[in-house]
């Protein structure tokens, strides 16, 4: 002992810490992430129809770390050329329409008839555990365990045009994988619906018939985009319901003007837990794909979708950039509180505004 | 002469050029420009009510010299703190509904109960000339020569937001002007009835009976922004009719979810051409007017009505600064070949577009 080690200041020799992760375990984890294949691996295991693969590379597309994005973007930009080969069908109904039903039985049959199958979805209110809809894949039983059936939840996002992001690139990942009809579902969240509308060849409502008044309710805008209406649960006690339901749709549909394809909305009765009506739904929507691709509308379309995308992406981005600039920011509540107080017009004010980032 | 005279490219001397213009002519033309009236005379006179101001400051605001539109600036945000104490009423309807009949109608009505009434509109396809809708101030004699009463055609122009934002800064100034009742009609061309309901209180559409498909052919949102549906001309044998279409388009209006403010659309009978249902129609107007100022949504809608110009004027202008630099059109063209190609993503080509303005 020296002379110092006396002092009340002196440290005892401590005793040695366990180590908080074990050495094998450490090194493990330093494998796994070490491991994780090269690019070229992904974009070859995916185009060869590796589910796994394709899991992951969704996974680095919801991820939100750069790295993991910047490697999203490389697989899908290889990915682009064997992509876009598929029929996109969009899904909505209120809980407890039976959309999970529904999408295994329509899935079985699309399976049944040689065709691979990715089911994806978009809820904007989904968490960070995989929310909502679809985290449950055990409501898809049957599907689930289906080799030619490819299920994920939707992504877990704050904003929807980032969760629609996602998973629109998630669509070319599946089809680039080799999946030739892709649902997309979406419980109908805010404008969740008109971002899958926007994503898809055809869409398709799903409803209950009740006691009269089915159309109460239906949220504003949706009839418009529905390619089809499908009554579901039209089974047992319900069939006389559900044909009351199909006049009543039938004559709202009839309310609105022709779509600008041409295309009268269908209105279809089913019961997805009997397995009845479905095969005639994919009739009607093969009718629809056939007709609109001979026409021409249905590439028109695509192409209109990706005009959208782009350009509400950009302006999405313009908004974001001026909005969150800490000077408008301020200025902003500074002008609104003008404004209701009757001190100055709208367009003062957003001339004020926009003339404060020139100057910046 | 001189000796370079002789040559063939000397000019002869030419004979002196009768003036284009008489000086006399001249003089008036620059004196009545330098008499343009001053800003403080203009204010003054508007907040007096003077009619011939009023029209002369409306056409200061509608002309795109940057001295008019200063001026007109200047002497708006003098008369804001007087303006927004008026009820706006917004009228729409196909050609051929009856429009004028019925504004020069209901117009009557309302001076005759000792209002004042500034009858504006909004028309994006009207042109230089002054256009298509309220141009002809024939189409509404008895109103026209009411010095209670106060109609200005569109103003030109080719952007719907332009014309939009004219037409909110004539409101103001006919409010200033002492009008407690400003109804701004609109054909109904593109967007114009979105912009038109988000100027006014309330929204009034025009329609006819026929026979029977009475919803036939109604442009699409339009029925959600209705506070009311007036059938006109429900005169001699069409009085029958006009009682059926009212239970059709009652029934119609029953199928959407009730209005934010609990207010369900009303439908009512008129013949502006017989005076029938005019004094009906402004009751259920006043009726509106005072149960929503009792809850306070009337002034929240204006609120929200501001804070929409607001951000539109802003979103419209950042997308134009992007969308007209020549870098960006340049680069967008070859995006959107891309795109249409497969070769790239929406998402991939926007981000392109937008990194290319952060180099600049």
């Amino acid at each position: 002992m020296t002379k110092d080690s006396k002092s009340n200041l002196s440290e005892k020799e401590g005793v040695s810490q366990p180590e908080t992760t074990s050495k094998s375990s450490a090194n493990k984890i330093k494998l796994s992430r070490r491991k994780q294949a090269p690019t070229s691996t992904f974009i070859e295991k995916i185009l060869a129809g590796d589910i796994t693969f394709l899991s992951r590379a969704i996974t680095l597309i919801e991820s939100t770390n750069p790295k993991h994005q910047e490697k999203a973007n490389e697989i899908l930009n290889a990915c682009i050329p064997y992509a876009n080969k598929s029929i996109r069908i969009g899904i909505t109904g209120v809980p407890g329409v039976g959309k999970s039903t529904f999408i295994e039985a329509f899935g079985k049959h699309l399976t049944g008839l040689g065709k691979k199958v990715a089911v994806l979805a978009v809820d904007p209110s989904s968490s960070i555990n995989r929310g909502s809809i679809l985290g449950d894949k055990t409501r898809m039983e049957q599907l689930v365990t289906d080799k030619n059936a490819f299920i994920r939840p939707s992504p877990s996002g704050t904003s929807l045009g980032g969760v629609a992001q996602k998973t629109k690139e998630s669509i070319l990942l599946c089809e680039a994988a080799g999946f030739d009809t892709i649902i997309v579902e979406t419980v109908g969240v805010g404008q969740s619906e008109t971002a899958v509308h926007a994503m898809v060849d055809f869409f398709l409502l799903l409803k209950l018939s009740g006691a009269g008044d089915e159309l109460q309710g239906i949220k504003r805008g949706i009839i418009e985009m529905a390619d089809s209406i499908v009554i579901n649960k039209a089974d047992g006690d319900n069939v006389k319901n559900a044909k009351i339901a199909k006049v009543e749709f039938n004559r709202a549909l009839h309310l609105y003007p022709p779509k600008d394809n041409g295309w009268q909305p269908k209105v279809m009765v089913a019961s997805a837990l009997h397995n009845s009506g479905i095969d005639d739904i994919y009739k009607m929507i093969s009718n629809y794909i056939q007709t609109t691709t001979e026409s021409g509308y249905f590439q028109k379309r695509r192409n209109d979708q990706n005009k959208h995308w782009l350009f509400s992406t950009i302006n999405d981005q313009l908004k974001n950039r001026f909005y969150n600039d800490p000077v408008i920011k301020d200025l902003l509540e500074r002008e609104i509180k003008n404004l209701e107080a009757g001190k100055t017009t709208p367009f003062n004010a957003a001339n004020n505004l926009l003339n404060s980032t020139n100057k910046s």
